[in-house]
């Protein structure tokens, strides 16, 4: 359905991107279509060139969400200076290399330069922001805003405050995302991973396991997740599957039932490494399935789905 | 799209379901669609009223994924004999209790019973076709088509031979699901759980990690998962999505430079059990998220999405 201007609460307000590389990039696109100003940071020459044509391949998918799309670059600008760039800014989205070093000199200078109140949202799937708030005179402001590829589509962002971090910065970082349609989860301990990633890392560790075992071919695995597990989570995720899975007595009646065999099951899963059979035995199997295929014409095909997807779950909802 | 009548190949033929329960019934329904006469075979009196009303629930969910469900029940019988059930059957599909001695002494009466070339299929998930065959004559004949639930509904079918199946039965079975409509894949190898359920087990055992450490809630988790990990598998599975995250270098790229972080990752994942406390977390949070809602309403919304997902994905194959 169409984003009406009353869903952007945050028009008119600065965004301070720092890196424009695809995740940086694809952020943009989705502050300009919330109506936000968007200054991007980056000391690559050739940075203005890069990030605006990423932002137009965004727009049509935005378009096709239900966002006006119409002349919203006009609010995309360039500053290589760090400092400059984060002067007026309402929030900072720091998307540069994943590197503690950096980050921690990073925060220091932003501190330094941005508005008190600022924002400070770090993209980091890997770095915690307790790793990177080092060098800050006031530690409690720094948070993880961790999108999930692709930002301007995918809706989770994880919201990861540290130890430090006030309730009110949480809050206003979890109410920021929201704002501009994401759906923000906080996650309430700094962990490896977070929480996306670390299932990602379960499913692919036994998938890998299995197609290292010939049980199915790659692709094969692909198409048994898409066609049940996929289809499953897009609509309800792991627990509230196994609660309407129980039938009424619910998760409860699960756990007591399902629970030994499936404490069983756990002991049955596998482990994978990326040993040198392994790495032949896939690479063999993908040149056979997606190898055929361009890279371009396979994420073409990946992102029309997931903009079907992501519709025809929000129009149950807005029927609902 | 609708279901033209060209895409029903295996209308006119009998499929014979052992066991009137909730699988049965759903697959009672998709053979009905593709206009096969179906005969359900269960002991219980009441099986008839029963399957009847779960094939009614689920003939409108049929009719939005494009099939014409008019006038459809009346190729629906019952038989309470086994034996006489399976005279006529293309296919015998067994969805009765998951007991190793029931389905033995089953499949011997129905060998001795069924046409010669009549295809045998167990739904079970839980017990391979080489432990339920120890009974017959010819055990080159049995496989397992396991569903995903609900059968009706979504796509996949596992087709698991046993050591002893020929390849021109698992190719037929194959063949029928395909037929149908389904997506059916062959497992290779009679590994427990197969495939689709053990990549649930390993989530499943991450995400009650999570929980359990307090790092999201149970309803978190889910929210998690269902804006971002189900739409991406909902489109691609785990392989492809590593293969276009690895941008135009694809999975081997992604090997390569990923490969050591991600195997670490995998040393990071968690164990869980459901110990007195875990049980006690789960069903506090429980009572507290989905406990407010009736299970008929949170399936009821479920099927939707399950349905507008399925219709999404569809709509974009038929344009591509």
């Amino acid at each position: 359905m169409p984003i009406s201007s009353s869903d952007r609460p945050f028009a008119g307000k600065t965004a301070a991107i720092i890196g424009g590389g695809v995740i940086g990039a694809s952020w943009a696109a989705l502050f300009l279509v919330n109506s936000l100003k968007v200054i991007v940071s980056d000391p690559d020459p050739e940075v203005e060139p890069k990030v605006k044509a990423i932002v137009a391949a965004a727009l049509p998918a935005l378009e096709e969400l239900g966002y006006n799309i119409a002349d919203v670059e006009r609010n995309l600008s360039f500053e290589s200076d760090n400092s400059q760039a984060v002067i007026d800014a309402y929030l900072v989205q720091e998307c540069g290399p994943e590197k503690p070093a950096f980050k921690q000199a990073l925060w220091k200078a932003i501190e330094a330069a941005a508005p008190k109140n600022a924002l400070l949202c770090s993209s980091s799937s890997t770095i915690p922001a307790s790793v990177q708030f080092t060098e800050m005179t006031d530690q409690s402001r720094l948070v993880v805003g961790h999108p999930f590829n692709p930002p301007h589509l995918m809706p989770l962002v994880e919201v990861v405050p540290t130890p430090k971090t006030t309730p009110e910065v949480t809050a206003q970082a979890l109410a920021f995302y929201n704002g501009i349609g994401k759906v923000a989860r906080e996650i309430k301990k700094e962990i490896t991973g977070f929480v996306a990633n670390r299932l990602q890392a379960a499913i692919f560790r036994e998938s890998v396991f299995l197609v290292s075992q010939g049980v199915v071919t790659l692709d094969e695995l692909d198409d048994v997740v898409t066609n049940s597990l996929g289809i499953r989570w897009a609509t309800s995720g792991p627990f509230l599957s196994f609660h309407l899975g129980g039938g009424p007595g619910g998760l409860t009646h699960f756990i007591e039932h399902l629970g030994p065999p499936m404490e069983a099951a756990w002991q049955h899963l596998g482990t994978a490494a990326f040993d040198d059979a392994t790495k032949a035995l896939l690479t063999e199997q993908l040149g056979r399935s997606y190898g055929t295929t361009s890279f371009y014409a396979l994420s073409e095909t990946r992102d029309a789905k997931e903009v079907a997807v992501i519709n025809g779950l929000s129009a149950v909802e807005a029927a609902a």
